[in-house]
């Protein structure tokens, strides 16, 4: 039975681009979608990422054998809370939430029973700096991790939402995407250091060069593909960002910590031969194959 | 009187991209070049940037009407320092070094006056995170900014020198750059925040992911385009930014510094309102429209 009806909560940039990314692959059922800005929702629906405006966004996730919950980690949270107590077992529930070990403790007692719904926690490593639907693409997980974190609980999921769990783990990998599973606090860890470390340190330098450079205009004029790259991530959201440094809060603080402490023995050491085994390290960390192709 | 023979003293990945952006954009005299490594040499004339291999880099320095200093910037004080007694008025001595007012300085004493050649100190601000012939391409310029930087040493350049730094100066605005002029103290800063430091901050954070992460496969698995983008520069080598470090040592780790005290102070305010502030920063930072073209 191939899922017939899915009800996307939160039309923006990833959420709207899951929704063209399903329609691309060959998705054959009904996308409702729901966003709490009504122009994300017209655009998403524009686009032809969701197929329907939902009216009532609960009655939607009710007739829906799936939902995907898509947004800030706090909005996510939100949805798991209020979404609890008026689905049904048989029914799942999947989020692209950014940290995992929070939502998953937040579903722990109220998902992946008997007599509720199911919850498959999911995170697609992809993104953009800017977000809306405006911006969103069906293409944007090609090449990219989709993540999946299981906790003891899932095993007690009811059959009928089992099914659909495994369906879903399918649609990603249509989207080119390497499904990979991960326990949710490795998850946390890694994505510290591979994403929300570069992001946070993008907004740092970003917001630096603005203290420092007012004006703006000799920085801009001579500035090149280093300066554009370094600080591309500094015009992301702040809504997004200011989740995940509320949940991941401990792994982010350690992993800033780190490189605090690794640019300021690169600094003591401009002038003498440890700056040869900096870059050296560097060197290694980037002279693998994955880096080769991209 | 257009420039008819150009000698290149250096072919690697920016000397000989000078060469064949010269030829793609219709240089019709002859490229002599020279490099200490026998391969990078042999790929530049593969290549086409440049027509012969000088047998002797001194003696096709003493024939040309331009010479090309290209490579790390203590290479280029070297040449400015064997130059120096053998060339005569009526030639120019021009660079690509990444660093300024130690170069100026060199040149200070031993060029732009009467009897000897003239300096124009440039700085191309385009790069790959590769090195070598191999990598050079004639379109790397386009784009970007070249700054020369002037002394009050310049103004007293033989008139010979000065027509072909006139004529110098055209060539970069074929290869498709902005062509300004800074003061060299005033470049050694303004690189500093836009080169200089997107360098040794990528550096710094490959090698730190390289420590934390010897294995790297799970890292690699996961990672998308912010930890790609980030770490792109971790691959550039040491010889090149050892030289900057040891020659624009204070404006490099004072711009350290600073962004050392600006994660401490992100990492602080994870959980405050402070972090909106750093994102609304950083967020007017890329909201140029500079950045919306690229």
């Amino acid at each position: 039975m191939p899922i017939e009806r899915i009800t996307i909560l939160g039309t923006g940039l990833i959420g709207a681009s899951v929704g063209l990314a399903l329609r691309s692959r060959g998705f054959a059922g009904t996308i409702t979608g729901w966003d709490p800005a009504a122009d994300e929702l017209a655009a998403a629906e524009a686009s032809g990422a969701i197929h329907l405006i939902a009216g009532d966004p609960v009655q939607a996730a009710r007739e829906s054998q799936l939902i995907l919950l898509s947004g800030p980690v706090f909005t996510i949270l939100e949805w798991l809370d209020r979404l609890a107590p008026v689905l049904q077992s048989g029914q799942l529930v999947t989020d692209v939430g950014s940290v995992k070990s929070a939502i998953c403790e937040a579903a722990r007692t109220r998902y992946n029973l008997v007599h509720t719904a199911g919850f498959l926690a999911g995170h697609p490593m992809a993104g953009k700096e800017v977000s809306g639907a405006a911006n969103a693409d069906g293409n944007l997980f090609e090449g990219a991790a989709w993540l999946f974190t299981k906790t003891p609980e899932s095993r007690s999921m009811h059959p009928a939402s089992r099914a659909l769990a495994a369906e879903w783990r399918a649609w990603p990998e249509k989207f080119g995407c390497r499904v990979l599973d991960l326990d949710p606090a490795r998850h946390d860890v890694l994505c510290a250091w591979v994403s929300h470390l570069p992001q946070y340190l993008s907004t740092a330098l970003s917001a630096l060069l603005e203290d420092e450079f007012p004006a703006k205009d000799e920085v801009l004029a001579i500035g090149g593909r280093a300066l554009r790259e370094m600080t591309r991530l500094g015009a992301s959201p702040f809504s997004m960002w200011r989740d995940v440094a509320h949940t991941n809060t401990e792994a982010v603080a350690a992993s800033l910590l780190a490189l605090e402490q690794r640019i300021a023995h690169l600094r003591e050491n401009l002038k003498t031969p440890e700056l040869r085994d900096e870059f050296e390290k560097a060197n290694r960390f980037r002279a693998s194959e994955y880096f080769r192709k991209r």
